[in-house]
Formats: C-alpha cells, sequence, structure tokens
C-alpha cells in the first residue's frame, strides 16, 4: 500500500466515524476525499481531477488557491489572527471600507458576521426594530440559510423537516417565468402579475405588520431565477409606499457571480439591507454580513443594536476578504464573469440545448446558469418531481454520475443543473465543461418520455 | 505626523464610517484601534500595551500568536483553505477525530458550525428532532448566543430587545449560591432545591413535550456560576428519567478554560449534546461544533439531518483546531489552567477580597473567576443594578477605567469583574494582574455604601 492508499484510509475512516455531515443521513453518504484544489478544479487521492462547475457551495468565485490571496492570509496569520469585535483593527476598516465603496446606494455601514445565515438573522432584526413591525415576507423558491429565521424564511425543502413554526413569515411567489405561477404568456406580463400579487398579500396581511420583505436578487439554490426587468424596481416601489424594509440576499450572488460586484446593479436597484458572505473571501475564510443604509445605521447611532456575535469582523477573515477584493479588482474578475457569460457561457448553453430535447430552459446571467431538465418539452414536466429521492431521482443521479465520470462536478438542484464555475473561469475550461456536459445530456435525453 | 499616527488615523476613520459594531449603540462608542497582539498581551498606536484579562471575549485560550498555530494556519493557506462540506478531508477528519477523543462518554461525531450560535441552533435541532418534542429548557442568568433560537434560549439583558417571541423556550432558574433564587443556607440546601425546582418545572410544563434541557457547563456571561456538586449529575439525571436530552453549551469554558479539556469532567457528567467553539482554535480561525452523542447520531443515520451550513468544517478552520488541540496538549496548557486556579488566581483573588470590602464573592476554577462587587457586603447589594448604563453605572465604569489606566484590559459584566486571561498565562503575568486589580478596588471601595 502507498503512502497516497495510507493517507485516504486515514482521512475516510476519521470522516465516518467522527464528521456528522450537513443535510445528510450519515450511513447513506460515501463522501469522495479531496486532496487538493487549484483554480477551477480539485482531485481526489486517486488522481481524479474535477473541473469544479459548483465553485464549491457557489463561493470560490476566484477559484481555489489564489496565491495572492492565500499569501496575504499566511501573512496575516504570522501578524495577527484576532482580536475582540469591540476594537477598532486595520483589516476589518480596510474591508468594510472596500465593500462599502462598492455596495449601491448609500449602504454604507457594515455589520459583518461569519457567514450566510447570520447576515440574514441580522438583517431581519434590524428591519424589525427599525420599523417596530413583527412579520417578514420571504418567496417559495429561495434559500436563506439554517438558522431559526433563516430557515423560517426559507422557501425550499430544507425548511421541511425543521419543526420550528414559522413564526413571523409570510411567504408569496415570486415571478418565474417559465413556470409561471400566473398563468402569464411573457416575461412583461409575468413581472406586473408577480408585482400584483405582492401587493395583493401585503395589503392582506396588513402592511402595518410588514417589517421586511427578503428577496434573493437572483434565487440562487431555487434555480438561477432572474427577475424579469421591472420586479425589483416594482418591489423597491411597493416597499417604499408601505414602509417595508427592502432587504436583498446576495449572499451567492454578491462579489462577481452575476457580472457585477452586486447583482443588484443589474437592475439598478438599491435595497435598505444588503445580505452578503460567500464570495466576499471566495471563502478562504468563513466572513457574512450586511450592508446598512445610512437610515437604519441611524436607528442604531444613539440605541444599542441589541444583536452581536465573538468573531464579528474576523481579523483573518476581513485580511482574506480585502485581498479577495483585491484581486477581483486587480485582474478584472467582476468584468470577466459578465463577459464569460456572455459570449461563452450562455451562447454554449443555449447551444446545447437546441441539441437536447431534455434542456427545457436556459437561464442566467455571469457565471451563473441552469439549464431546466423537463420529460417533456412541450409541457415542461420536470425531469424529477420537487424534491425526489431514491428511485424518482434516479435520472438526474445518472445524469450526475456521467459528470463526474467525465471530468466535471456538477451542481444538480431538483430537475436542474446549476453552471456557477469559478467567476475567474478560462475560456478553455469552458469549453471543456461544456464538452463534458454535452456528452452528459445524452443521459437527460434518454429519460424522456 | 509620524507613520503610526496616520495608520491610526486611517484605521479609526474607516471603522467610524463603515465598521457596525455588535452590541452598541454606534455613535456612543469609541472603539480602541489594536496595532498588535502576542500571548497574553495587545498593544494599541500610541504604545499603551494590555494584559488581557478577558482573552479576547473569553477565547483566547493560548494567548494571541501562538507561533505554532499561527504556522500552520500559513501553511494550510498556502496547501487548501477550503472545499465544500460534503468532502471528506484530512484536516477535517483529523480535526473531529482530536476533538471526539476528548469530548466526554460517547460524544463521538462532531457537526463543524462557524461558531457557537449555530451550535447551540443545531443542538437544539438535533434534540427537537431525536425526541419529537418541542420545548427547550434554559436557565435565566445564562447567554447561547445571538441567532433567533439562540437569543431565545439566552436568560440575560442581550434578550432584551429582540422582538422575536420566545417560541418553544421555557425559562428556571439554576443554582447560584451568592444570590440564592431558592433562600438555600448552604450549597448542598442550594443545590438540592435548584433540583426540586427544575424537576416540578419540568412535571408542570409536561416532560412529554421537552426535547431538551440546555445548560452552560460553568454559567459564563452571566458571572462564573460554578455549579454545586451534584447539581449537573441531578439535571442528568431528570433528563434520563423523562427521555429529554441534555444539552451542555461549552462554547466558553471548553478547551481547557475550566482545568479540564471541556468542563463536564470536573463533575464526571456526559451530556447528549456538547456545544463548543471559541477555545477549540483559539478563535485564530472562526469554528464551532457540536459533539453527538451515539443515540442521537443513530437518528440521524438513515434519515437526513435537514440543518447545515456552506462552512461546515472550514478546511483552514480545521487546521486551526488540529495545531491549536497539539499545542494544548503538547504544552500542557489544560493542566497548566488547573494549576494557575488552584495556586495563583484562587488564592490571589481570595487575597485580594480580603483586603477589599467592595468584593462580596470570589468563584472560579482554572483560568476563570468572577469578583462579585457590591454596596454592601452584609446585603449583598450589587454595587450596580441589573443591566445598568450611564450614570447608574458609573462605579463600574471608574474601575474599568483605572484598570485600563493599569494597564489591565479587564471583562466587566454587571456588577462584577470576570478574569479569564489566557489558560497559559505566566505565574508573572498572573501577579502583576493582580496587583493592578488591587490597586484599582480602591475604586470600588470608595463607592460602598
Amino acid at each position: 500500500m502507498n503512502s497516497d492508499a495510507d493517507a485516504l484510509r486515514t482521512v475516510k475512516d476519521a470522516d465516518r466515524k467522527h464528521v456528522f455531515h450537513s443535510w445528510s443521513a450519515q450511513e447513506l453518504i460515501d463522501p469522495l476525499a479531496v486532496a487538493g484544489a487549484e483554480g477551477s478544479y480539485f482531485w481526489d487521492y486517486e488522481g481524479n481531477r474535477y473541473l469544479d462547475f459548483s465553485s464549491a457551495l457557489v463561493y470560490t468565485n476566484i477559484g481555489y488557491q489564489h496565491p495572492k490571496v492565500a499569501a496575504a492570509i499566511a501573512e496575516q496569520a504570522g501578524k495577527l489572527c484576532t482580536v475582540a469585535p469591540g476594537f477598532a483593527v486595520d483589516v476589518r476598516s480596510e474591508a468594510a471600507r472596500l465593500i462599502a465603496e462598492r455596495t449601491p446606494g448609500d449602504l454604507d455601514k457594515i455589520f459583518f458576521t461569519n457567514a450566510g445565515a447570520e447576515a440574514v438573522e441580522n438583517a431581519v432584526r434590524m428591519a424589525r426594530l427599525h420599523t417596530g413591525r413583527p412579520k417578514v415576507m420571504s418567496a417559495y423558491r429561495s434559500y436563506h440559510g439554517a438558522t431559526t429565521t433563516a430557515i423560517n424564511l426559507t422557501g425550499d425543502a430544507r425548511r421541511f423537516g425543521n419543526d420550528t413554526a414559522t413564526a413571523g413569515v409570510v411567504h408569496f411567489w415570486g415571478p418565474f417565468p417559465y413556470r409561471s405561477p400566473f398563468y402569464a404568456g411573457s416575461e412583461a406580463e409575468e413581472c406586473e402579475r408577480a408585482l400584483r400579487h405582492l401587493e395583493d398579500t401585503v395589503v392582506f396581511e396588513g402592511p402595518q405588520s410588514i417589517a421586511a420583505i427578503i428577496l434573493e436578487t437572483v434565487g440562487g439554490a431555487p434555480g438561477v431565477l432572474v427577475p424579469p426587468a421591472g420586479y425589483l424596481a416594482g418591489v423597491r416601489e411597493i416597499c417604499d409606499r408601505h414602509g417595508i424594509v427592502f432587504i436583498l440576499d446576495e449572499v451567492m450572488v454578491g462579489f462577481g457571480r452575476t457580472g457585477k460586484w452586486f447583482a443588484a446593479e443589474n437592475w439598478d436597484v438599491t435595497p435598505d439591507l444588503l445580505c452578503f458572505a460567500k464570495g466576499v473571501t471566495s471563502g478562504y475564510v468563513p466572513l457574512g454580513g450586511v450592508a446598512i443604509s445610512s437610515a437604519i445605521a441611524e436607528t442604531f447611532a444613539r440605541r444599542p443594536y441589541p444583536g452581536g456575535l465573538t468573531y464579528s469582523g474576523h481579523v483573518l477573515a476581513c485580511a482574506a476578504a480585502v485581498a479577495t477584493i483585491g484581486v477581483m479588482a486587480e485582474e478584472g474578475v467582476v468584468e470577466q464573469s459578465a463577459r464569460t457569460g456572455a459570449e461563452l457561457l450562455g451562447p454554449g448553453l443555449r447551444a446545447l440545448a437546441e441539441r437536447h430535447p431534455s434542456v427545457g430552459e436556459v437561464r442566467g446571467l455571469g457565471t451563473f446558469w441552469a439549464l431546466e431538465l423537463v420529460r417533456d418539452a412541450g409541457t415542461r414536466e420536470p425531469l424529477v418531481p420537487y424534491n425526489a429521492s431514491g428511485a424518482e431521482n434516479a435520472p438526474m443521479a445518472a445524469f450526475g454520475a456521467a459528470l463526474k465520470k467525465g471530468g466535471l462536478w456538477p451542481l444538480l438542484a431538483g430537475n436542474r443543473i446549476h453552471v456557477a464555475p469559478p467567476c475567474n473561469i478560462s475560456a478553455e475550461d469552458v469549453a471543456k465543461g461544456l464538452e463534458i456536459l454535452d456528452g452528459a445530456l445524452a443521459v437527460t435525453d434518454a429519460h424522456m418520455a
């Protein structure tokens, strides 16, 4: 037995015995052991390399192990890893400044958290205290994290099985032209009807009881749900008219993913609170946060904000953010993401859709796309039912296996593949990924009704 | 203007403009700018050095910038910062193994989180799903974090101002001999009465509705509340008798703080779930988690656990944990913490109490102590009222200012100072800290009734 095999056995044994994995039945999983990663690739102990079209969980926006960010973390580790959140520290100040400089409008105060769920928790707390109102509205087809408020706001199956009451949360339906909840015949009609549905729901819940409406700017986990033109501006207008705080959750879509620093810029909309995480450090060190409007910051100018956390503005994490933002700016990663979407991924995925009848729709922007896989292009029946598992999910499992065999690590969700490579993926790797997808889509084509 | 002054102005300006601080009225604070830290000290830009008797927020258990841990983080940064949580990774496996090896009993599966609040959130989720019961009981005088479930469980003033309903939470009173809620005349009587109170509350809430009882093994933020002998064993027995999950929150007291790897070892008690964070990496990289009993792990063996997070088992954080635990083991930090408590801090603080009438009680163990400051030793009236601010809190503010002027950074809470230096503080620095305390207690003595 060689040393790689020894190392693999050690990793796998301890993982099986001692690591409890997220969202899993522990005995029904067999986690791949990852030995290393660089750029858009990671590899296992047996020499298999995977082109990562998932960016881990849509967070390695500059790919794995960017040397400048790795070096900045190493340097900061040698200098100062941590001090308590109550102090001012150079990299904490600088990270906040760099983020505030890029957030839209007057979102100039940054409350740092460890990751996305706590960003949402704190945004909701701020909105409730700012308005003095109890309810928060969020969309079906959404994911906002897994702490109590965040999972209650979530509008997907991960909410199932969490027996917390949905205290103070009201779900509504957002626009989704391909599977319109409003029987709309066009994007413009979908937008208009979705806004009317939201306005009606606000009125019937009682506007004076609603603290906030929270939306993912582009719905991430629910399937790269790109809002129709005018929708976000319409929500902004409804919020303004009723004194409701507008929260955009940009945990997945911030920092280049949609070809802008923040996805809201695509529609020239400014929320009152903006949640971020993931891309801010490319996940190299955990960091998240809320960017806060001046009106909401003013609420807590002379009245204590009743929330906080031990690692708010963690020094090493802030150093990683400073370096990541620096690399993104210097190397034009945001612009590259936009270009890759417009010139390579968009056209390439649409070309696949023309060749493969199981691709019902291609949608996305920047380096964030989804293919909706169907059993029937006419009825748009999903290739597998909602929240499928086991045998029901076999077509998607077979598709995933074919992709991995081809050397691409996919992000599969329901009847969709989400295409979310690093924002700085090379043209060659886009072409390679499209080729692997092309081959594997034969599997889903074969499962058509 | 020299470069230090320039740097200071840059840090402070951006902090004021862009950093939103935890638990604070933003315009009423003036955060000290920290320039660096090492061991038990940190310093500002003006050459002032502070002996840190707060260990940041009670988490730098091996002090700041331990060279071995800093080097391990730097090395890991150059190798692999992150991969998605679904994979097996060497340092994730090894961190889980090292923690499981040290947790009491059969707490052998580790679910990693970013920090303490999410550890509590997930422990509660596990307990509710394991038992199928809705309610969780926690103590007044407790702190469990600031996400929705965690802040609802919290039994201190930080819960105030959070307008979430205390859904599914029942608070009870724990033992506190110095300010007995049970009019007890001795520790043994306090223990017996506290257990009877808990049993009665369980019975009147309906045992079949109670998923879990959560306790800090030693109450941290509420004032280093060391449980009387027999209390935790008594709670364990009540839980067993009623099928209730026993959760110990060791976020603040795990990893050497009380002179044991985990505080529960001081009383030979094994919970069903144990929450940790802070000391596991000495805070160098954010990390927390839940150690899970085999019975609860079995619940999620073939049924998916409906919780998770992007950075569960973050690679860089796990590398920091492996290095921190290694340093603690090699350098005998846990044993040093016990010795420092028994031989230096305990005797030293008790000697201060004899000289200073404003010290009503000294309690603690290891490197975790509190001095209860009073206006009247007979009535035990606290030096300042509960949740005091402004003028009401002036005596404590003056005490804090005197300590800082003396070169000691204190952890003040209500009418108490908590003494929580790094677990590996040197004997010289303990002596120095006690001397500074001695001087500053003249301030509190002067405020006696």
